[in-house]
Order: structure tokens, then C-alpha cells, then sequence
């Protein structure tokens, strides 16, 4: 049940008030619900300091939003792959717009992954960089165009061509390297759209941490994995 | 009990492995029951993921070993007080010699704790620096030679003007501003020496967590505090 | 006439189009013309590319607009002091708010520097910043809220209590340290205000580089430098 | 004579005291002359403050050691594609082991070369990320193991097999951008050895730089590119 699978649902608590602490913990646990309710694949990434709590609290993936780049050691307020590791992640993220990395550190993430047997979702802002990034081989790639992410215009529905061309291009150059979609995801049509396009799966944020109820925003978006499958 | 209190020793666990997760725990227990029955004050900082469960196991202060300058929102991948403080946190380092941030940063971070009720101690590699960020007001500045972390030799034997320079500087521009020292420090009669030229605690890391006996080492070293009230 | 004098007028050319290349070497003309007519000091800071160029064309101070804290050596792609140097600069800018560097890094800065025999004006943010930096002593701090910056309101008609808490603020804890100041100067009455604040001098941008007549603005704002001497 | 071709000996002056200023013009010529008398591809890569002053002096192509993801405008201390046009250079290097920059500055950078017209040299660590950027479509990838540069053991010879899978990969994702090679690079017999495992060019700093006799070593290293086209 810790296993990532495809189609998938990410849920990013980012660092937002409202997915901190103890509400990690419910959020994560109404995902949890959710993803065995329906038999789909949701995981949830809440923040580096609520990792240990929310993993132990429930039984689908949970990711790190990131992790730096370095071995364990004299490294001061780094995140390493063995302490999220022991606190219960299945893996991280890396190189999300709001924690863009340089190429070699996405590199070196991804061969600690790999030694620590985690799996790595890495962002990429365009086509190319998804293409980019493939080529590491990280567990998938999300394509996220900055200038969406937040804003409820979806990037399935405003920019659909960035979705299809990816694919594409990953396809050619790292066939078994998954694309993902994120920005601006608010509804289930916008999930829809997306899998239609070829995404095997979407990274929401905003749209469910701060909506009024998580559970009915959850099965809106989570139903759309099932009809995909 | 959660409270700094000064003369001070504050153990950075930073990312070995010998304190990560489960050990991370038992560590911080050690401290604590030698800071109980010195009745002096011994603060540990864990790896952001640690937190949580260090915090809930133990009695003493507890430090994150930096958070971010920003506010809780949209920042995927960063460490915010608000965080730090949910999970059980008094406080937090910053600008240590591993994760050194811009001068506005760490004047934000300052900021940021003020608001959450949190301490601060900030780093510094030399007596000027020492005393320009103790102009921010941080809860206590630490000045640490990045030359001599991690090699035993200590900044009390080797370069004690450093010390005794930071104390006079600090107190003729912010003289409520404590002044901690680190570096190298191996042994009780560092921490002694440390404490005889001005300072008013220590910062100690590898000496500690790479000891063969937690224990042993800890009480060599707090021991000093006791003498110095 | 390469000397720093105060009060000053520092004219930073940014990367605007407006003054690069040959129209940075034209703007640099109309200063030194200005500068000589009045006996006044007015220093340029065009780009590093037109460093050489610059300051073989005019005889007033002409300050790189930041240097990297490395020696001479392998290291592609940085600035040096001795290249700023060589290049005819007098000194340099360091810590501008659209180029913010560590604090350690502003340290290396000033003592490469002193070690080159070149002036450093550092920039901060507020006044407790501008206090921490005049601590370690460069040829002056330039207080400039970011906030304003390019938008035309005045840090001396809007912030006037930053730069009379600067003046007292530095004064305390480095006396001998000039305190200019910068954002959003437009007009001959905002540097006139800043210098009757206590400021030793102004950093303009883009009222001067952006202006329809360069010599026009220049003689302007100069003209309050004779006024306040 | 400005033009890139392939095969290419480009000279990375660094920040090297012996390449800086009227030396840096010295070196520039020295290139010239054998680029001449050979017939082949040689070129400069001087430190930013040098650029124009070497680009009037010489007549082979120039480029800077990196440029700034930022159009030009309101960025204090950064470096345009326009400035550096301007001056005179051809294009740049960007993402140097000795200046690292994220996936999306890479992206920008690329983009903005395109933009004024400007070859883009975009360096990697690893075949694979060499990979990765040639998705971007720079003009050319030069993969240098950043353990070997500087070291005298040239990549040809202690890591040929790097440069052969990266030409292989290379070839898979993106056939038309060449791969060039550097680290190390001490002798013509490392330059020949690198053409023949399928690189296009070296990238070579000290050994040049710092030669006693600059026309000799260049010569040396110049004759094996005759000898491959």
C-alpha cells in the first residue's frame, strides 16, 4: 500500500497553515480513506517536520517535498534520503518550482534515491525540461508551468499541448519514465482532461488543502483514477 | 524546563547517521537526564524530521537546526517556524556554517521566531560577524571558525582571542546578546576554557554524537556549566 | 578625481539597455561633465562588461556593480577585485538588493577590497541591517528599502525615520562609516531631503538611466551636493 | 572568422591572474595567431571585465564564461546576453563546474543566446546529464568530470569511456549537437585521444593559462584539431 502506482493522485501540502501539524495528519488520513475506498493511488506529501507523524499515522505513500543533495553527515539543516527514510517516506520530490535545484543536485537526488530505495518525482517547468530530467531517470516526472501553479487555470485546460508534447518527448527519450501534470488542477474535469492527454497522474495542492471540505474535493479528483484505469 | 538558560550547552545532531531517526531519541534522552541531574541546561537539536518525536520524548529545549525566511504558504520544500513550532521546537539555529544564508535572511528568520515566541541563535564565522548579526538581536549569537569545525581543535585552545574579541565587541553594541562559542570542541576542559574567556555556552556536534559513550562525554562537558553558575 | 568624496551621487546603470555598451560610456560623460562643472562627486557603476570601456572614458570614480568573494583563480564565470581593478574601477557595490549575497560573503568582499585597495559600499535593507554591515567596516552603507526601489516614491519622502534610525543606528556602532541612501529617488527635492535626513550621499538608477535627458536629471540632483557641502 | 566551427579548442581564461586584463588580450592574440597559421577553430573565453577589450583585439571568436538568466533591466550585477553581445562576444559557456546553475536557468540562458543570436557552450558532469542538456539544444555539451578539472589527469585518458557514452547519448536525443570534452586536458596526445573517442573539442584553462610558453602549448594542442578535420 506504500507502493507508488500509476495512475496517481499527489496531494503537496506545500507549507500551507492548514496542512501543519496535526491537520497533516487528518489531511493525510481523509487521502488515506479516499485511496482505499476507490483502490486508487494517492499519496500525500506533507512538510519535512510532519513526515514522521503522518507516516506512521497512515498506510498510502507519503513523500518528502524535497531532499538535498548530500549523504549523511556534518551537513547542518539538510534533509538527507536515510532520515526521511526512517521517518517512514517512500520517497520525495525534487525540483519543485518553489525549490528548484540546479541539474547536478537533481542528479545527485536521484542517485540517493536510488541507493535508499526511494522513489523520486522531479519537476520540470516545460517539455523539454521534462524531457530534460528523464534522461536521470527519476521514478516519473511533473510538468508544472510556474506561471499556473496557484492560479485555478489548469494547465490540462490552458495548456494542454505542454501535457501532449511531453509525453511525447519523454516517450522518445526514457520510455518507462511516467509523466505527471500539476498547476492549477481545481476540479475533476481539469484530473480528467489531464489523464485524457496522457498524464498518468496529477500533482494538486492549493485546490485540496484549502478546500472547504478535503474529502468531497478528494473523491472528486481521486474518481477520476478509477475511470482511467 | 523547555526554557534557554545560560551558561548552555546545545548539541547539533546535524545529519550523522549515529543521530538520525530512533537515535536521534535516544540521544536527546541522554541529555535530558544529565541536564536533570546537573539542573543545568543542555538544548539538542535534531534533524528537521526528528522533531516531532525528540520533542515529545524529551523535556529539555529542543532546536530546529535552521528554518526558512518565509511565511507559512506556497513553499514547497521549506522549513517555517510555524512548522518548527507545532512540532515541539522553543527554537531554532541559523546561519550555521553549513547552511549559511544572506544577512536579510537571517535578519527575516529573526523576525519570523520573534512572531512565533521562538529563539534564535545565529552563527557566525568571526568576532565582526559575531557582532553585526547580534545588532538583529538573535536570542544569543555563536561564533564558530568554519576552519576548525569538526577537526578537535577546539576555538577555546586554538584561537581563544576569538572568543574574548566577540564577547567585548558583542557587548558594546548589543550587550543583552549572550555570546556562545563552537568548533572543535572535544573535551571538558574546552568547554571550560570556553566558559573562563567569556562565553556563555557551547555549541558541540561530532565530539558528542560520534562518542563512544553519550553518556560519559555529555557529563565531562556539562559538568562545566555547573562550575560556571 | 577617482577618489570617493561625500556627500556623493552614485549612479548604478543596472543592465538597463539604456546604458549598455556605448550609451553606458555616453551616461558616464554626462556625470563627469556635471561632476567637474560643479565640483561635485558623482560616481557611475555601469555593468561589468563595460567596466573597461567606462573608465578609460571618463576621470570621476567608476564602482563595479558587485565582485565575488574569490581569490584570482579557477573560478569560471565570477568577478574578481583584481579584474574590477585592472579594469579601472575604484571599488565596487556589494549586497544590492537585486544581487544579495551572505554575510560572510559581504565580509569577504570588503576584505578583498581592502587587500586590493578599493572602496565598498554595501547596500542594506534596513537600518539594523545597515548597522550590522557598517560593523564590518566598508567605505559606506547604503540603506534602500526594497520595496522602493524603482517605483518613484522616495525612501526620503516616504521612509524619511529609516535614514535619520541609519545615521544614529551606524553612528553607535561604527562611526567613521558614511550612510547613504537609495529607492525610488526622482527628483532634486528627494536628494535634498535625504541629505538634510543625515545621508552622506544617494544611489540613483532609473530616474537618471531612464530619464529623456540624462544631463538634465544629473544636474538636478548634483546640485543639492553643492548645497549640502 | 567569428563563427564556431567544429572541431574546436576553446581556452577557458577562468580568473586567473595570468590571463587577466592586458594579459588576457596577450593570450587572445596568441590563440589568434596559431587559429590562423592552422586554420582551425580556437576560442577565447575571457573574464567578463575583459570581454570587449579582447574582442576588439582579436578576430577569432570570443565568448564569456556565463551569462545571467535575466533580460536586460532592473538586475544590478548580473550579465545580459546584450552586454556581452554588445562587447563583443559570440556566446558564452554556461553551467561551468565552477558555476553551477539550476535546469531552468539553463533553459533561460539557452533561450536567451537564441534570442540575441549567441552560441550557447553548456557544460555537464556526466554523460547523462551532458544528455539532458542537449535536449535544451545548446550549441554544443561539454562534459568534464569536475574530480578531474584542474587536475592534469585528463578526462580522454582517465575517463574516455565518459566521453563516448556521452557522444553515444548525445547522439540518441539530440544528433545535432556536438559534444566537447575538457577536465584535465594537459597535451596534444589528451586533445588527440579526446577527437578520436568522438569529441568534437576540448575545453582547456590551465594547462594553457598557465603554461610558460603559451604560443607552444596552444600549438601543440592546435595541430591535433588539423589533424582530425
Amino acid at each position: 500500500m506504500r507502493e507508488l502506482k500509476f495512475p496517481i493522485l499527489i496531494i503537496n501540502f506545500k507549507t500551507y497553515p492548514e496542512a501543519t501539524g496535526k491537520r497533516a495528519i487528518e489531511l493525510a488520513r481523509v487521502a488515506e480513506k479516499i485511496a482505499k475506498e476507490l483502490g486508487v493511488c494517492i499519496a500525500v506529501c506533507p512538510q519535512h517536520v510532519d513526515l514522521p507523524k503522518v507516516a506512521e499515522s497512515v498506510e498510502i505513500p507519503v513523500l518528502a517535498q524535497s531532499i538535498d543533495p548530500v549523504e549523511p553527515g556534518a551537513h547542518t539543516g539538510h534533509i538527507t534520503a536515510l532520515a526521511v527514510k526512517e521517518a517512514g517516506a517512500v520517497g520525495t520530490l525534487v525540483n519543485h518550482s518553489e525549490k528548484r535545484v540546479r541539474l547536478d543536485e537533481i542528479r545527485k537526488v536521484i542517485e540517493e534515491c536510488r541507493k535508499y530505495n526511494l522513489y523520486c518525482i522531479a519537476c520540470a517547468a516545460t517539455c523539454r525540461e521534462a524531457a530534460a530530467i528523464a534522461i536521470l531517470e527519476p521514478t516519473a516526472v511533473a510538468v508544472e508551468p510556474p506561471e499556473l501553479i496557484g492560479t485555478g487555470r489548469a494547465v490540462s485546460k490552458e495548456r494542454p499541448e505542454l501535457i501532449t508534447e511531453s509525453v511525447e518527448l519523454v516517450k522518445k527519450v526514457a520510455p518507462n519514465v511516467p509523466v505527471l501534470c500539476g498547476a492549477g488542477i481545481e476540479s475533476g474535469e481539469d484530473v480528467k482532461r489531464a489523464l485524457e492527454l496522457g498524464a498518468q497522474g496529477v500533482l494538486v495542492a492549493s485546490a485540496i488543502v484549502k478546500a472547504k471540505n478535503w474529502e468531497e474535493k478528494i473523491l472528486e479528483m481521486a474518481k477520476q483514477l478509477v475511470q482511467s484505469k
